[in-house]
């Protein structure tokens, strides 16, 4: 009697603790579908804090938010990593007009790019357009010279993956200025970069070079793009331009940490995360708020699931992604060099909070390899791509510091993303619940899966 | 000389004729990304003609529209079959209150079921919940009788594909007032079949049995219905409900209907299309709008190639898919008993306007295998789906008359499908411009593939 009682309880106990893999993956799924905290999560991200750019007051509201958030699940631990961020501001002066071919003065949507200077007042010159940055590079100073560029380059539709149409683009807007500035042009408008036709514009990091004169630069939406390309086709076209950004000093801010500790090699570190920064407009809701809320979620169910990782779960929210990714740089560099920590990988949702479509690796072939023996596990989640590619901006930086270390990117659909990054539109009610929640399922698996497998 | 310059020409014929599946591919979706009318297409159905149930003089408009549409894109043959349609209108009145468990008067967002008689001025009665139609299955008449039933059954928010969460519940709405008369209640209240908590009620198609008594059903929104659920759960609590909705004696419409000829074989038909009726709230913009534009821009693109289909395309706008199919069961008699044609295949795009995954087929193995063969060609456009599954409403008739004939279902992503289903929220605004393309473009590829191959 005694040893049946003994049988069943053996069972019973296999029964309760055995999970295999697909039904702890099922359970993960069960709770961010049912009784998921994600949206609620991104809902106060957006509507309590908003846009968030380094340096300002609501960046650091959002890093409060943040660490009470992690100490509010009970993660083991829950600290700050001290940074520098740069400190830019948009001003309150923004505006343009496009004085057309035919004499009239047309109002536009524009914003300056991220890190640019103000125009000191109006400023008011001839626009000359190119179709391309190669275009621009071409053109003699002579034609240039006291104008105002205008890069008229459209993200290419044709692109199925619309990462590749951005890949295509974003160096106009990264280096639109110093090419303009070395033709002696007053200030540089892109279009931009934006897949549909819209009032709304998208900003965005730009740079500059100190060996060249810095110049104002701004994106157009793609409609008022549209129509100073039409303007200028008609003839001579000129543009009137006030912004009063400008940069301010450095200051100190943070990368919000939290952790479950690795039970049996807790000095193996599994890093993953998105970043807590956001451009200064909208919400930062796909970007990245949903990476903050899909990794976040995912570490809850994992916790509240019962599962205990054998390696180092560590939750990022990375500062400053969106003009420097020093929180990036810093906390690669700090693991490293002041912590000596032993990293075996890293993962990154930064794609918007869109339908899961699979997972990247940026690292060795084994690693690949490893990843494509995931999609047993995760094809009936709708899950299918795994194969070689990009992990992300934030994590990026850990490459330098661990050679070896696989790069996981978290890849949702693209089509919707370009509708809202850095634009206007990047807000709350843009973000599906159930598509951003499949997403915090798919990272808790993803994570499981690495743990369980390095 | 002479024979080099053949050579040049017969090259330059070649590579201009010889059109490979993957340029030909590529092609579509160029078309579809760059040069596209679905999305301009889409907002006149939805704007100028919007909701459009079988037999409302908006539904005339759309036949109209539709003809007109196909006659602007030089289909070969574009013509009208009549058909007899159902004809229910909702009326002037539709209220609902709920007397709380405390006494209070709550008003709620409800929506008549299709097909619904209506309650001939105020009804008020007692509310018995039930969780599902087991339940009220196994309830006693004592129970029952004189009281409004309110069946509060979820959709199954676990399930990834939310078709079959909707599978789970479609017969509460189907059966309800049945099942709830038998126990000779008043009226049957549904929770709406929609996934979000919402204040959108979803309407649908609703069934009575000549032998029993019929009541009037109604769905109440979710958020509505957790507020009665609510109120049960703390104490007895009654509803007060109106609506005039009725029915009219059935009328003459039609399937509207374009051609490509085939060049080979012009008596082998592939049938496609959506279905151009839609309930009479919101704008029918995913259903089935999105299916309309989906099948007549891949018949334009395909047409604007220059490819010459070998087998006749013929693109069918079905009426009355939402309550009665009149459309699809009078088009598949039509075509085997009047006309004795040979239909070869068929597809149907009714699951929304998103991001394509793949296609379903419903047929012998055989052209599941075929299916699966065209994965090769299609994954570099994001497809993954390519495996046995339904076909469609509209085309499922064709069935009974042609044993072997393979029906495919396009499939898009279904994740945002249940927040807009028969709901006020499907608009235009609501379906995005990429996304619809992509749908034109899978299915013109999907259509050439199964051209060439069958």
């Amino acid at each position: 009697m005694r040893s049946i009682l003994f049988l069943l309880f053996s069972i019973t106990l296999s029964l309760g603790f055995a999970q295999t893999d697909s039904t702890q993956i099922k359970s993960f799924y069960n709770a961010a579908l049912t009784e998921g905290k994600a949206y609620e999560d991104l809902r106060t991200l957006c509507k309590t804090i908003g846009a968030r750019l380094s340096g300002s007051a609501e960046a650091s509201m959002a890093i409060e938010w943040g660490k009470k958030q992690m100490e509010g699940y009970n993660f083991d631990k829950v600290y700050l990593q001290e940074i520098m961020v740069p400190h830019w501001e948009r001003g309150t002066k923004e505006a343009g007009w496009i004085r057309t071919s035919n004499g009239k003065l047309q109002k536009v949507n524009l914003l300056a790019l991220g890190g640019s200077i103000g125009t000191n007042g109006l400023l008011k010159a001839d626009v000359i357009m190119f179709n391309s940055l190669d275009e621009l590079k071409k053109a003699k100073k002579k034609d240039v010279k006291g104008k105002i560029v205008f890069i008229n380059k459209h993200m290419d539709e044709q692109q199925i993956n619309t990462f590749k149409a951005y890949g295509g683009c974003y160096m106009v807007r990264g280096s639109g200025a110093i090419e303009s500035s070395k033709l002696e042009a007053k200030a540089v408008l892109i279009r931009s970069l934006g897949l549909p036709i819209s009032e709304h514009p998208h900003t965005g990091s730009m740079y500059y070079l100190d060996s060249i004169a810095k110049i104002p630069a701004a994106a157009l939406s793609t409609k008022d793009a549209d129509a100073l390309a039409k303007s200028l086709n008609k003839g001579r076209s000129s543009f009137v331009l006030e912004m009063d950004c400008r940069d301010y000093p450095d200051v100190i801010s943070y990368n919000v940490i939290g952790e479950l500790t690795g039970t049996e090699k807790p000095n193996n570190i599994i890093t993953f995360g998105g970043h807590l920064d956001s451009w200064d407009i909208g919400e930062g809701a796909h970007d990245d708020g949903a990476g903050i809320v899909h990794c976040m979620e995912a570490l809850r169910i994992i916790k509240t699931s019962g599962y205990k990782p054998k390696n180092t779960l560590r939750l990022v929210f990375f500062m400053n992604e969106e003009n420097g990714n020093n929180g990036g740089k810093s906390y690669a560099n700090w693991a490293k060099t002041q912590k000596n920590e032993n990293h075996i990988a890293a993962l990154e949702s930064d794609r918007g909070g869109f339908a899961p479509r699979g997972f990247h690796c940026d690292g060795p072939k084994k690693y690949i390899d490893l990843l494509k023996t995931f999609e047993t596990d995760l094809t009936h989640y709708d899950l299918h791509v795994f194969e070689k590619g990009y992990g992300g901006v934030d994590i990026g930086p850990l490459r330098q510091e661990f050679e070896d270390i696989p790069l996981f990117g978290f890849v949702p659909d693209s089509q919707r993303y370009f509708d809202f990054h850095h634009a206007p539109s990047d807000v709350f009610e843009n973000v599906n619940k159930r598509e951003l929640e499949l997403g915090c399922a798919a990272i808790a698996s993803m994570l499981y899966l690495l743990d369980k497998n390095l």
